[in-house]
């Protein structure tokens, strides 16, 4: 049998598993107190919903579950495909079964429902430090409103949560999918090419301006728009040269607005800036797009948007939605770097007892227990000195033993 | 698209979220109390360890993740079954994956190794009231040691945490599989029919004795050794007939000092009983097995044993183990259903206001928050009232209208 787990996914031995549950902790109260309420959905979700929901890239990183029984017996005889031969999938995020939840529970929430979800999601991805294969999620959407309300609280309490998180500063980058489609537009990009065009922008990180020329030039945009897009985004790509080029449009205004507002909450605890490049993946984003910035570590620690479309494909109707995602894996692996101290814990004593003892030794583990400490019985070893070095390393704080006091001996009083 | 969940797994509520949530807080604190130490493992395991794993009946029920890519590719076109297409599967339950956990991390636990898992398993089950095809499993084990101290505090520690989620009164039965044994071996059972025997006696309280009578002689048990078998589990079947029967041994005088510590730390706040019958269906069992009955709700609530060989078969050397396992889901079941209500839970406020007045309310709501209550943001609607109802229904505890007041209106003081 195999010892190690999975690959891309993690055990989490008992420190590591007390550092994610103290920032989920953190995560979860921050949200609670903003107002959001959590709700439960199952990993294992029909196939036929993630495949039809617009996950872009990450359709192709889906975990399949297989039929069972006879039916699997029928597919395989059928010589079936992959899609014959699974009926179900583990979720690739948290946002698909929130837009199935709500059509299925709309009538029980309040409107508009602002939600809490953390739980695990699954993608089949080439594991990278602070990216797994079976990975947390910490999201909060509201659906139902189509207020910049919505935009400015999710913001302020994921950033909220994020400080008291103690990660360094960060800054929450904002863009709206439709002042960098209009911009597009307005430099003669044909609506056709908009996504093509779209893709290429968002690697001008990683490829600078040159490789985004190259990859425009290859896939044949005319080099008159491209000497346009190239002007434009070589630019400050400030709001004020979005506005020059496109006129004062209601998104331009809103998003001026929101990073006003987001500033002005933030009384620089963090910042927030306009960036036109911002595009991010997932098919399903059709207004305002966030994601945020470490400007300690490289990449994003969190991101999200408006998904306008998404609940509509399960309720026929339109259902405003909007949602921010912490990257909760990326997090961990940061603060774990910096061997992140968890500010409150419990002080372990460990209570030696011979097994005749053990009834006795128990109820002095439950006084204790009552001045908030942990206690646990371990049988009394031949050789005491080792056994307390080892209690030492693993993070006790104190010993006792039995029938000799029955006050905790603490280490750092050796 | 689909909008219920998939069969036999469950969307859940705000409200029913707060209570799964406050029921493994306080399964947690009680456990961390107890000295016990929290680790993670995935929910994915490979396919091979879960088929090697002994685990019953669950092999049967497993949910099978296919291979992907070319692998998957090659081997539909290789024209594979069932096992050739999977890689992974979901796992049955937490004991195996601990069991994983402990033979490649062991030399960073402490020993023995007092652990808690409170995480999600899958049965592709028929799904009935309290049973689920994803399901939380909360977990105690103890690795590494044989002392019956472990018994104990596993009983005491599940106990403790049962009576803080005030289920009613509840018995722990305890047997031990090699008392069973002793007395089949006893009444003259051959030991290559020990375990189709011990599943017909565990139908004891399903089909009672003259059901249990008919399998054995269906099973061809000889008449002599069936009518002994009647005598000895038609009789009181308590410990002293067991002593009666096959004499004092080892695990009898354990057992029976096991029954009585625990009677004596229980002080009356429940019962723990002997029951010969017990036998808990996964194979890995190897000595003391539990099980919760509650006096009030049929079914079992929770259960456990001794499982020495399981690590075995991941290090190569035999590791004494034993674990207890709360049936969460059947617990979840029957507080909801007696409509329990939470103990403590954070009062909340919403705040209604004009857009225009985002920034300033939400400064607002953050000074509520700082007395400990939840507060968010609300459009103030056209309808206040009707607004104000839904928001009472939803179990808001007070509102609070931006730019008319600065302290909340509680909706008890109407």
């Amino acid at each position: 049998m195999k010892a190690t787990p999975v690959k891309g996914t993690a055990d989490y031995l008992p420190s590591q598993t007390l550092l994610r549950d103290y920032m989920q902790g953190v995560i979860l109260e921050t949200y609670r107190s903003a107002g959001f309420e959590r709700i439960l959905t199952p990993a294992i979700e029909h196939l036929e919903n993630l495949e039809k929901s617009d996950g872009g890239d990450n359709l192709n990183l889906m975990f399949k579950i297989m039929k069972r029984g006879e039916k699997l017996a029928e597919a395989i005889a059928a010589g079936g495909q992959e899609n014959e031969l699974a009926d179900l999938g583990l979720r690739y995020d948290l946002t698909l079964p929130l837009s199935r939840f709500y059509a299925a529970n709309r009538a029980k929430l309040n409107n508009p429902f602002k939600c809490i979800q953390i739980d695990k999601s699954y993608r089949a991805e080439r594991p990278q430090k602070g990216r797994m294969r079976e990975f947390i999620q910490c999201d909060i959407d509201i659906l139902g409103s189509e207020s910049p309300l919505c935009e400015l609280e999710l913001i302020h309490t994921t950033a909220t949560a994020l400080n008291r998180l103690d990660i360094g500063s960060f800054t929450i980058k904002i863009n709206d999918r439709r002042i960098l489609k209009g911009c597009l537009a307005a430099c003669g990009v044909a609506p056709e090419q908009m996504d093509t065009v779209c893709i290429s922008l968002d690697k001008w990180d990683k490829i600078g301006a040159e490789g985004v020329q190259g990859e425009l030039e290859s896939k044949e945009i005319a080099a008159d728009v491209v000497a346009k897009l190239m002007t434009l985004l070589g630019g400050e790509r400030s709001l004020e040269s979005v506005q020059a080029l496109c006129g004062d449009t209601e998104e331009l205004t809103r998003t001026r607005q929101l990073i006003e507002d987001v500033r002005r909450l933030a009384n620089g605890s963090y910042d927030a800036e306009f960036d036109l490049l911002l595009v991010r993946g997932q098919g399903y984003y059709t207004g305002t797009v966030f994601e945020i910035q470490s400007n300690k570590f490289r990449g994003s620690i969190g991101g999200g948007g408006r998904y306008d479309g998404l609940v509509g494909k399960f309720t026929g109707e339109n259902v405003p939605a909007v949602g921010f995602s912490i990257g909760f894996e990326r997090i961990f692996a940061i603060l774990q770097e910096q061997g992140y101290q968890i500010p409150t814990r419990q002080r372990r004593v460990a209570i030696l007892c011979e097994e005749t003892e053990a009834v006795q030794a128990m109820q002095l583990a439950e006084t204790l227990r009552q001045n908030g400490d942990s206690a646990g019985l371990y049988t009394r070893p031949k050789k005491l000195g080792k056994f307390l070095n080892r209690l030492e390393e693993q993070g006790f704080d104190g010993y006792l033993v039995y029938g000799e006091t029955d006050q905790p001996k603490w280490f750092e009083e050796k």
